[in-house]
């Protein structure tokens, strides 16, 4: 950064802001000369930027503690970011709860709550519940909705850029809503819709199962299963953003629906819910044989989609959350069924956040938004679609 | 570039001649004054490269033709890129022919053949039928071992980034051989290995149905399966290179294998070769019921096995090629089937290669490579994996 001269001061201002913000993210805190180092800028250019940076309420003044670098007479001053100075909010839109995660600028979450909905609610009443669910978890937090800097959501279906649902067929009312915007009336600042897989996947390589990983397949194993895959760390959405919705995929050639799969009489199972398929698996448990025929007859569904969104994508990892994921026996009978059909057996293993996977990834949706905004210098942060 | 100064003069002699070459390719030919306009290098900088690129061979002056630019006397000097300076090849190792494609260093093709190779050879064998190919063309060409700077060959199977073939189930004894390195016995210049699907996804973007397409999924069509993705138009190989390796897809939950799905007769069909799958198709469309029913079984498989990978990776276009692509009503029932299993259905259309598609993709691959080398300057080319 030293070598920049000349060209527009307002932009070299923003990347110098940028380059003093990262590096004190980077660190608890830092001293003007730590700074001055690890940055390369100018003494006088890196006080211009901590000044202005203190006056947006961005960086503070650590105060000194007590018997530390007392020996030569004032200790030097430090300065740490101001993770508390905004906000982030990370929703989840589901079939039967609404959640919602609040955190600091870092991503420490500082709280989260969640209220249930009913399977058959209407657009409107799903969207008053987690409005509830917001307000709620801002109160108790103390986090003023002025504080948000971004607002991410999580919701089934086919997102649009903008954040209009083209196809979801999981929530009464939903293809067509123009959920962006409908979310935009109670927040200031932007709003991130996504997919509820995608965003689960996101979540699971920013603090879960696939911290190390950055090609993988994450499903949301319930009633009808999603898929979102990173990519080389990055996520694949496809050319209409509806990749990983493999819904349909048990359909083909088959031709089962979920209801006849899971039922363990002649009928099909009505209505099919999770407390129907929890009260099957727990008959099977129980030593019921056509409940047990019928949970393997689950499994083996989850093991073809699986199996075909590995043979297509093959990931180093494939993580399984969702409802199912917590079902007694779904990754054995996964893990064996794989190595037979997969070339590459990728490794497979269960999601480490749990229900907190879809909120936890928009969460980090809306922190890379952000993050963008406030720490994103041309030519050392790689473009986003 | 102008602004280049000092640092490593042999770096900076690199980047103007790849500066000069990419110039010179993209035009018939060009004067000096043009290559300084369109460069930006300085007229004692242009005129030390050609002459540099001259003596390599890679440049040429063009004999001045009669009636043009004599206006104001000595007309001036032009010069174009040697294309023929050097020569790529591109192989195709199939289980019923082997096929090689020679080209100029612009990729324009000046010969190609193949030699039949029964099913069932060994791995040697086939090998040496490839070498009796390469060596017919190059003979038929007139070009020289030694003007070849790279060769591409595509193959079934797993392949690793040295040519080793680490899972290849479609050719006796192809597992494990080190393909790679048994070629480059045969060659100065560097070999490269691809997937055969994978590498004609690559074929059909450079010069086939997927040219204005960077999301494209290709099916190779046959008895068993492959497909080869192309990702923002860069091939998708998978963590481990077996992306697209759906073969045992159609095994899964209905456990049907080609035999029993393409049989006319209660027994399996024996042997199952193109031959015998061309007559069942044949006897359909004479009206016999179980031909016309054994073709719609393959045609679901192949709509299941599409399906899947559309589903998973939800590209823009689909292209159908291999020998499959060929027969009547492959692509009507695929596009009807599609559109009613997809949330978003793409595009569908017949490879316009053909029987080439592999051999061209393998050619598109070594020239990438030979690219890199000539033409590549850091900053204006992006990295590959």
């Amino acid at each position: 950064m030293a070598g920049l001269t000349g060209g527009d001061p307002s932009l070299l201002r923003r990347i110098n802001s940028a380059v003093v913000l990262h590096a004190l993210r980077g660190a608890e805190s830092a001293s003007l000369t730590e700074i001055t180092r690890s940055t390369g800028l100018s003494r006088p250019t890196v006080e211009g930027v901590v000044d202005g940076l203190m006056a947006a309420a961005l960086v503070v003044e650590v105060p000194a503690e007590d018997g530390t670098a007392r020996r030569q007479g004032r200790p030097a001053r430090r300065f740490r970011f101001r993770a508390e100075a905004g906000h982030l909010l990370g929703l989840e839109i589901g079939s039967h709860r609404v959640a919602a995660v609040v955190s600091d600028l870092d991503g420490r979450v500082v709280g989260a709550g969640q209220k249930s909905v009913d399977a058959t609610a209407s657009a409107d009443e799903r969207l008053d519940r987690l409005r509830a669910a917001i307000a709620d978890v801002l109160r108790r937090t103390g986090v003023s909705r002025d504080s948000l800097r971004a607002v991410g959501a999580g919701s089934p279906g086919i997102v649009e850029a903008d954040g209009t649902v083209r196809l979801g067929t999981a929530l009464p009312g939903w293809t067509g809503l123009q959920l962006g915007d409908r979310l935009r009336r109670s927040f200031a600042c932007p709003v991130l819709v996504e997919n509820d897989a995608n965003a689960a996947a996101v979540a699971e390589h920013w603090k879960g199962s696939a911290r190390d990983c950055d090609d993988v397949v994450f499903v949301l194993a319930g009633l009808s299963p999603g898929a979102g895959s990173l990519i080389g760390g990055r996520l694949h959405r496809g050319f209409g953003g509806a990749a990983g919705e493999i819904g349909a995929l048990h359909l083909l050639g088959r031709e089962v629906t979920p209801e006849t799969l899971l039922s363990t009489t002649d009928e099909p199972l009505h209505p099919l819910d999770e407390q129907a398929v929890t009260e099957v698996f727990a008959h099977a448990r129980q030593g019921d044989d056509r409940a047990a025929a019928a949970v393997e007859r689950y499994i083996q569904r989850l093991v073809h989609d699986v199996a075909a969104l590995v043979l297509a994508l093959d990931p180093e990892l494939v993580v399984i959350g969702g409802w199912a994921a917590g079902l007694d026996g779904v990754l054995e009978p996964l893990r064996r069924e794989l190595a037979r059909y997969c070339l590459r057996s990728p490794r497979v293993t269960l999601s480490l956040l749990g229900e907190a996977a879809v909120a936890t990834g928009a969460l980090r949706l809306a922190l890379d938004h952000v993050e963008e905004e406030l720490f994103a210098v041309e030519g050392t942060v790689t473009a986003r679609r």
